[in-house]
């Protein structure tokens, strides 16, 4: 099962600024070598089920381990059975609809 | 590493209402043993993290195999290293407050 | 337009606990009058569309007024026109269904 | 106050493709004049609080008139107090991270 997820790591008890630990997530997604896009929310990684969930598992312990006593995330997971549907088909479908609209 | 979730599966595809599949899903989360609170947007889960993520799995399975050609789910995961606490304390926290303020 | 929300508001920069903050978005609610049922991640509201909103952006408000310099908070929103729904409802269809299958 | 969303509407009971749904959501935000980034799990938009949330109401006002009889949304807020941060400086702050670490 292929899955496409959006996943954004809000860390507490650091301070205001959240980058550092945000930054050590993107480095464990980069390590993971899945497909991802980060944007200003979030990052959206796509690959197997199971492989995705390791590195979003992978970015609570990396977070934790920095230091930060509480995390929060939220994730949004997107499948599907019917077609094979990646991140880069989403964008362009929307982008070629809005030219013919 | 423990985690409180909060777990929301949308299934697409399958008309306007989707309490058939929500019910499927609250049916696999009781099959898990884990503790459990279902609410009017989503199901609070709490457990150890493997154990709930392979919950989640389940869920985005089984509502696939009802005929269900797409999902996709909002989910919250909440972590601490801190201390435990519990769904029913974190509840408990806010309407202790809310007596005193 | 009628709508449901489920409601998350996340203080930053404020320390590890945040019950202080919630509670005193839990105080935003109850004085608006809606329909609402707090959770273990988040609070359920129901409304027309614009009272609901002006919840949210109190609750935002009052959080930075209470000394947060940062709040991430996750929403989800449910409208619909084929019918009216109450988070009661929702509940109410699940746990029916449940009994059944 | 300023608020950088992300903003993601997913219509019920019109079948297993939305995109046609999600492009008129992208005409509102385009028409609405506002700063927004598209990715494959939402859009982020980024301007004052009334303006932007007036935009996911017209979101859902849109799709609802499209035919849609049913829509839940996932909406991430970030609001913050202690200096202005754009979408693209949040994205810059990490990226220029990754390369130092």
């Amino acid at each position: 099962m292929q899955v496409i997820v959006d996943l954004c790591v809000v860390p507490l008890g650091v301070g205001v600024s959240v980058s550092e630990h945000v930054t050590a997530c993107q480095h464990e997604i980069e390590a993971s070598g899945l497909q991802h896009q980060m944007h200003a929310y979030g990052t959206n990684i796509e690959g197997p089920w199971d492989e995705v969930m390791a590195v979003v598992k992978r970015c609570h312990e990396r977070v934790h381990e920095m230091g930060a006593p509480r995390i929060t995330t939220t994730l949004k997971l997107g499948t599907r059975t019917d077609r094979h549907q990646s991140m880069q088909d989403k964008v362009d479908s929307v982008r070629q609809r809005m030219q013919q609209t």
